[in-house]
């Protein structure tokens, strides 16, 4: 049984976070989930949606992975010193560090991902990548796995990379598994980005 | 500006709720999305996160779209009066009633789908059309639009709903708007179901 901690912010992206989770979350048996804020209490989506808060920066117990998602709140939490500090802290000893979308920036900005390979959504890419130079950014595609690193694109793509971190860490059937539950046609290849062309990235 | 009420119960589905709030809630000067429950508070997912409740069925407004999420705890909320009667008031007035995956069965339960083509996930299938045998059920759909009724398949099937939702009443280029900026590559037709074959229904 492996421990995630979904961080959630002020203006998170839903389905950046509720997508990974919903991928997880059919592995009961197999994934834990807790959802962790600075603070205790409801933290609201940029959707508009209250999420309650498991537990807070304060709980220092280690989880074996991390789930960052994006959202227009990453504009305000990348100069966060609770949560730069957070995610370096809770990193440091995680199995697995994800984001989705935008989420890749604040990863960087904690200086996780310098020298990593790492993506991040397609219409705001060219504002992530200036934020943190020192990470080789790649425009085309879904997702990039690094090491213990997975970044993907933007807010859907957080789907397919998540299955991608169950096939590494269990199994391609268990991966397919939950995709036949979930009813979701899985976009299994990495480089495979139709959004990058579109946005001008290909 | 036309508002959902979104309907949670214990055990519902993450994602059957979570992927329509993204898209809907991406056109946020076109759609205010309530989170509707019995009771205020929160209440708790299938997959074990809690959602703030917005307002609870003792809030007679009137809202124009209704959101019911399928999961597990549709087994329970099947032979629920408060849920049934909520379902039929909301409804009485609304342009727009949606459900993903098993959410099909409470909106049966309560006597709405009688005669009208509907669909439900795949996996529980049989069981669902069991459950109310006046409505002309369809085994081999993404989902189905029937009148101001639309029920899509399992989970991941409500967002593809939701766009051909808002293709309806906005217009295609709304919706093709959303799925570029969700990264989502829309399955628009909904006569097309990979899933039937898998689950035996085609």
């Amino acid at each position: 049984m492996r421990s995630i901690a979904a961080l959630v912010f002020p203006g998170f992206e839903t389905l950046d976070l509720f997508g990974p989770i919903e991928m997880f979350g059919l592995l009961q048996d197999e994934f834990s989930i807790s959802i962790v804020a600075e603070q205790a209490g409801g933290v609201t989506s940029a959707q508009g949606q209250r999420v309650c808060v498991d537990c807070t920066f304060c709980d220092t117990r280690a989880f074996d992975m991390l789930l960052v998602p994006g959202g227009p709140g990453t504009r305000t939490e990348l100069t966060n010193p609770a949560v730069l500090d957070w995610l370096k802290a809770a990193s440091a000893n995680a199995e697995i560090i994800m984001s989705v979308c935008t989420g890749s920036v604040l990863l960087a900005s904690a200086g996780l991902l310098d020298s990593c390979r790492a993506t991040s959504n397609k219409m705001s890419f060219d504002w992530v990548a200036q934020q943190r130079r020192d990470v080789d950014w790649v425009g085309e595609a879904r997702w990039v796995e690094d090491g213990r690193f997975f970044t993907s694109s933007g807010v859907s793509a957080g789907m397919d990379m998540s299955l991608a971190v169950i096939a590494r860490l269990l199994d391609r059937a268990a991966a397919d598994k939950v995709a036949r539950i979930a009813e979701y046609e899985w976009h299994d290849d990495a480089a495979r980005d139709p959004f990058a062309t579109q946005y001008g990235l290909s």
